[in-house]
């Protein structure tokens, strides 16, 4: 059967198995202070283009939300978010969990609109009422979103500049950061995510990586962050686990390159996709496809390949996601194509 | 300068001052195991209709919700409220501090569709993700709303039932809840209350009261309820304060007569504001009335009449919001008609 | 039956409420920002010898605890107590609800050592593994104990010695305060603890008030601090409640005054234990007297007072509390003596 | 240099290294609901001698512990551990920050004493107060202790009686359980522990493995476990990759063979040091030595071996703390010998 159903149903990518592998029998520091998380940071920061600044490793996004989200603010704070992010959404109240409201804005294919950032910030001050309300104090986003699209960097720059106006943190969420990065459509670089977020991270768990997220603070990272990472559960013992991985994954742009592969096959799918004449419920130019199918469609496709029911937007029809991934070969979407 | 900017700007009503005064010179039992606290508890109960069941009594509405809401849910669950629920606006995240998430429905005039609820419900246990969201536990509804308007008895009984289907407990927040129950409008009675909800307050601070929401599980309350009000930091050494003044608020009827003053001078003011041609923003048959005034009339209004701006609904209206209490005179509407 | 068992189970002293009566019938602000409030802000930083900092009214001791100790730490932060520290042992866990650990050192009558706490500090600087410890963060001492003792000028100034050099807060209880300033044998005076602490409070609840604690930054609060006192449930709507009677408290020295009744009556109290050649299980200067008696003796003495049982030292002994309040009478004492 | 430090400074066991190669081309479903995962509950169930039960695999030690008390734990509730608990210590409050209180007891050799656990909790049912304080509603030991000593079975059958009797909920955490298994000094089995304990943990960081920890629940795990681990943000992506580890520490007994070896060469390196006629800090049957040196002693011994200085007892000794571990070799001891 077919598997599209998302991106982190595999192993690792086989270079960065590799070097797990050549890396097992070293006895190393522990907590993430190991050499090989100290490089991967190197390489990160200078992938960044940033000489200061902190990375940070941690195990997974829900984890890495949460632990980011709540060490930032302070408890008058609350974190904007689009009222599809995945904080607000799929992580089981994982930052509420921690004490801080998640403030929806609306979502135009699961992003922030500047203009209505601004408003609410506006509406916000302007509101004599607002000592008995939460603070907003970070606007999250997800880059690119949960639904495939991506902010383009006049976007970002319209968000920052609503920020420094109200003096809020900006924190992208890169769960699946190459796939934004390795599309042609997408006119943002690691450089400018440093130049414009003041936290972001690196999606390891989706990106060839068994675990793991990396963690970038371009210019400096909450006093003792290292304790509320441990606090929340977050610090792994052999820290290596992690940072081997991202320097494997940084070593010769390795991070960019297997996400590509995604990329290209994603484009194959849309192709296919087109050609059969199905709608695009939304329009993703990254690794997640959105399809709205008849219910019959949906359910004979849904036969042979493994995918994710979305929605259901209407009784008559049904959205499918695919997913590609850095694993995903041009065989399984030509079978993809056999079957659609 | 007339003064209708809210109902908990003045004293106590006399009668439920007289019996502070009288009781002050008593030695009591601390921390809500006074004899005026269990008086006031078996009169609310009377009044109620019930003889199982618990009362308590705490300070602010506030603290009443979060408490109430932290104690009966489980950490993996939620609470489903309106946009424009007090819980979910204006009390600074309190909810989320104590680790909850609050979930969010449309508002309609303020309240919770049963419809839309029942198919939000539907949406989610239909949801193969539902493992990694929070489950809905509860739902929220304040009586009246924060527009001043009243769920029917149809309403609130068609809210019971999804709440059957779905295992949600129905909590009320009736920091105005005299001020529902003394209208002509209001189908409701405290026995409805009683039957229909799983747990509901009968506000104090707002209605006659210097202080203090009793708090009814006309059931039963979670086990060690009185652990957590302390925890809270809800409970008060000198829980006589509040036992006392409920005592009186529940004697001859005292709390729905106060109460109606309130509504009959919003009666009059609703006569008014209709006769000078005046926009209502929403109808609502209680105490709070909201009328969109174009912005020179509104500017001319506040200088005479103190009461608060609700919202800007566009670039050339103002709403106000007028609101009556106990307390209200005929002669303060009169000076009110006078000039608006 | 003679009630010596604490100091809140009267109502408020007659001036305290004299002032709730003339004034129950004037509109104010709400939430705090009222003129009573106002003007006992002023009154007490006039009583502290400040000219700056920023006094708030909450309503009792352990929502004050809970909400100071949150608002002024970091989440890596934790909170050093006495082992036997209110926040410790009878707060139902308010202080770790709110995610906030209470670090124990030995107590030592109630007190914590200025030495211990030097040797602690120096240990947890010193100790490799730190960043997986919670920092200290603030020193909490309750003023007087819950022991009925004192810390002295030089005690306290060692402590603010220690907490200079480890940059911790020093915040001190004062649920009890007047019965501490009210001793001969306190050499502290209320510009003392504006000199010495970052953050302290003056009990109204146990000294005069219905409700009601007064917290001191002598400094500064916390940025928003107010919408944090909200976010935890401790802002009352009719906050001039509290106002009214910390300003009746702070007019012609009644503070002070009042407390002093306490004091005189404890003096006559221990005089009476002496004589009857009780033993004293802990020396208290202040309004608490804990007497280790034999069981029969104590068993005789509850039948005719109401006192806390306040442990069980061995299997023949039970130590007493005895409390005097302002309100106790030397009738009350007299009784006292024909009981014993 | 010799590396003694810790149990958590290599890779995985070559075993455990190979299935993650050998599956790593393998697509699974995810979240922990993969087969390998779906198998290794199976064998541990099958290990610890139970049919139902559940099975959950986490990331690391402080985040097992945080998630699993807080889910079990009501929030009136607290949980009891010996003062050098790791919870208590070397978790930077996470428990706390989860909101829950750590209630410390005595420890001896890091243990609780099962007397003392007992006397506690009848003083707290007899206190009159205990509804202002945190009521104890689980036991957390750690299995071995931080100290490296073992409950016997006898002394975890009358902590069993003591939780029984209050209804208390037993949990061990056995970050390093292997190395307790795996002693001749143990009386303890799997099946013993799963009789014993309402939830325990198989340490996998430290025996073997890259990281995780499985969570066994030999009766039934709190309904919607899985919510609260993925809100805790301690649920994997990629579950297998905890789940093919323990599958493989899980086949042909591979688990205790390999910590086996870490207690072989603990009781070389224990014969080393007696044999030099240093003294021993604590007597300790498992992987983690603490000897008792002259500063001089440590001081020369620190400059060959890697090792953890645990304390100072007094101003002329250090305790120096010496872990073997699955990896440890002959030669490594041998090596130790030499300069010692």
């Amino acid at each position: 059967m077919i598997d599209l159903s998302c991106d982190y149903n595999n192993g690792a990518h086989p270079a960065v198995l590799r070097r797990l592998i050549e890396t097992n029998g070293e006895l190393t520091s522990t907590y993430g202070l190991d050499v090989y998380s100290a490089s991967a940071a190197e390489k990160i920061k200078k992938a960044c283009g940033i000489s200061e600044g902190d990375v940070f490793f941690l195990g997974g996004g829900t984890q890495t939300n949460m632990t980011v989200i709540s060490s930032c603010l302070m408890p008058y704070q609350g974190v904007i978010s689009a009222s599809t992010g995945h904080i607000n959404c799929h992580e089981a109240g994982a930052v509420e969990y921690c004490g801080v409201k998640v403030i929806t804005l609306p979502q135009h294919g699961g992003k922030i609109d500047p203009g209505e950032l601004e408003a609410y910030m506006r509406t916000f001050y302007g509101d004599e009422s607002r000592d008995h309300m939460v603070f907003p104090g970070m606007v999250y986003i997800s880059y690119p979103t949960e639904y495939g699209t991506l902010y383009s960097k006049a976007e970002l720059e319209s968000l920052r500049r609503v920020c420094d106006e109200f003096g809020l943190l900006l924190f992208a969420d890169g769960a699946r950061l190459g796939y934004a990065l390795a599309c042609d459509e997408c006119d943002l670089t690691l450089n400018d995510l440093a130049r414009l977020c003041d936290v972001f991270y690196i999606g390891g768990t989706k990106v060839g990586a068994l675990c793991g997220e990396a963690v970038v603070f371009p210019k400096k990272a909450p006093a003792h962050f290292i304790t509320m990472v441990k606090q929340h559960g977050a610090m792994f013992a052999k820290g290596r686990l992690i940072g081997v991985q991202f320097d494997a994954l940084f070593t010769d742009g390795l991070y960019l390159k297997i996400a590509r592969n995604a990329i290209d096959r994603a484009r194959e799918l849309r192709r296919i996709i087109a050609d059969r004449g199905y709608e695009f419920f939304i329009d993703s130019p990254t690794n997640q496809q959105f399809v709205k199918l008849g219910n019959e469609d949906a359910e004979r496709i849904m036969k042979a390949v493994k995918c994710e029911v979305w929605e259901k937007p209407d009784p008559g029809h049904t959205v499918l996601r695919f997913v590609t991934s850095w694993a995903t070969t041009e065989d399984d979407i030509k079978a993809f194509g056999d079957v659609v």
